[in-house]
């Protein structure tokens, strides 16, 4: 099956989810206490610390891809609207409380909430989100909000389950590449899988549809957390908002350095060594880390499975009953999530 | 209208809510990833640090609300578990939490699950209660359920502005004693009073019904938090849980303090000034702070607004038709959460 992607520009099917989903947030937030929405508001780029009003932050695939659920079901975008904003919610209460755990400062290059507001408003911040996701979720008039609420939350226990893992990382060296890549799925795919079935769920659509979006949701999730973990080695600071070779920096076992160590051999066990050192690596011992990943294969490894993922979930769109533009959306997101979007 | 209630033991209307709810509570736990699950059974005091089993912690006086409230609309105890075991989850997750904001060390005798386990995985294990609340009552077997998480979510926002108001208060010298019932009603009303409907809410009850219950609830929320100050102040440590004069130690702005500013004098000026120092205060000012709230009359207030709480809660039962049974308990209830049952 042949797909034309030449004639659909991602950024205006971002773009056009984003209007639609950015009004309704802000309209949510208003249902928070004064203290609460400030940091709420300054966390999703609504405002910066100084009131100065801003666009809103991120790109919004969460967003795209639950309005896109509900056409595939043959519905309008509006009916995806509540699952588009309840897995944006969900998404960033879950980026909020990262933050504080991951002692990170700085996001989309801005100042994290907690940095900025102390962490005691920012995990209420994060709880506020949280809440409100559920909250929005079940008001929607569909008779299939309950069930609706139920695969947001059970998407969130996963997610949660994710973070826990990667938290135990941190203090294990003998985490397998199965594990890692398990993590991947909970951390990333299941709300992704839950953001590309929650429209369709709301728009009662058949459960083969809604199972195959799921499918393809977890699939292009990890895709784009393998995408996520390479860059965080090899991406530029402009593009990933962080410092050079960050991952490697706090030395993160993320999957092409698990990847990397799984391979054994010469790279690997000199990986493994500055991974060891008992104290911060130097600007050359970090360039030698990000070789020895792609000597060991760690890199390669990572493309290939990224590029896996990617077939995988495209895989998954065919035997699914869509309208052909709708479908072709799905394909260019997942292209894009998969960084194969140049 | 007279009710007899010396008939009813408290103690054994709370034990069979809490043989409904704790094998449901034990249930939803194995859906957590075991990392996050060690935590939450921890706090929920299924078992100790070591894994030794306990039978569980907390008094379940929201789960005993909720599984009256669906018998008020006349339905069995069991159309209840649902809500009550997600109030219960709720109440924990916010416990959590707030024993992180508050740096609290101690919780009902023991140690507190981010002292024990750290502050990372203490914070995922609220966030995971909160989903699991959602989660398990979207799923109850009732055509309301998705109304019933939409007041269970719009409860917990509520309790996030009431945390949020009392995180602030502590940084302000001025705040009213308006500011502190409102931030009480909030931080323990809303979630009380959600209890004492939620019930009757899956039990698709009259609204006359279930918006009675309600506002009892807020009413013994707010009787329940006074009286909550009172022994925040008065109480004894084998009954609190905490060191004697706690609240005094960390300055809290509670009502009988805020009542005692308000009332204004000579007492209400020597209590400002203690509260002022710019060091702990000896044993000996924190006995005299105490003698200070209640010179200043902040006491006294304080008692009596518990006891208008709790002839309003009462109140709110008298034109509410449910089984006779049913009323009395909700009655006993009232009186003990106010400190009258003795």
């Amino acid at each position: 099956m042949t797909i034309r992607t030449d004639s659909i520009s991602t950024e205006d099917g971002l773009a056009r989810a984003r209007d639609l989903v950015r009004p309704a947030l802000r309209d949510a937030l208003q249902r928070l206490d004064t203290a609460t929405r400030e940091v709420c508001g300054y966390h999703l780029g609504f405002w910066d610390a100084d009131g100065t009003p801003r666009a809103g932050a991120g790109k919004g695939v969460r967003p795209a891809l639950a309005i896109l659920s509900a056409r595939a079901a043959g519905s309008d975008a509006a009916v995806g609207v509540p699952a588009a904003v309840a897995c944006e919610l969900v998404h960033n209460f879950s980026l909020l409380h990262d933050d504080i755990m991951d002692r990170d400062t700085e996001r989309r290059h801005r100042r994290t909430a907690w940095a900025l507001y102390g962490e005691s408003r920012a995990i209420l911040a994060g709880d506020a989100l949280q809440s409100l996701a559920s909250e929005l979720l079940a008001e929607a008039p569909s008779p299939t909000s309950a069930w609706a609420v139920r695969c947001l939350n059970a998407a969130t226990r996963r997610l949660i389950a994710g973070q826990a893992a990667d938290l135990a990382f941190e203090t294990r060296d003998d985490v397998s590449l199965d594990e890692c890549l398990a993590m991947a799925a909970a951390k990333t795919g299941a709300l992704m899988a839950c953001s590309a079935s929650l429209g369709a769920v709301l728009a009662d659509a058949p459960s083969e549809l809604a199972m195959g979006l799921t499918d393809y949701g977890t699939h292009i999730g990890l895709a784009f957390q393998l995408v996520d973990d390479l860059l965080g080695i090899w991406g530029t600071p402009e593009r990933t908002g962080k410092p050079v070779l960050s991952d490697l920096r706090s030395r993160k076992k993320s999957v092409p350095v698990v990847a990397a160590f799984d391979a054994g051999g010469p790279a690997a066990e000199a990986l493994r060594s500055l991974y060891a050192l008992d104290r911060e690596m130097t600007a050359a011992e970090l360039i030698e880390a990000a070789e020895l990943v792609t000597d060991a294969g760690g890199r390669a490894w990572t493309e290939k499975a990224a590029d896996r993922e990617l077939a995988a979930a495209l895989e998954c769109l065919e035997p699914l009953d869509m309208p052909p533009d709708v479908r072709e959306q799905f394909v260019v997101l997942a292209r894009q999530l998969s960084g194969r979007d140049e």
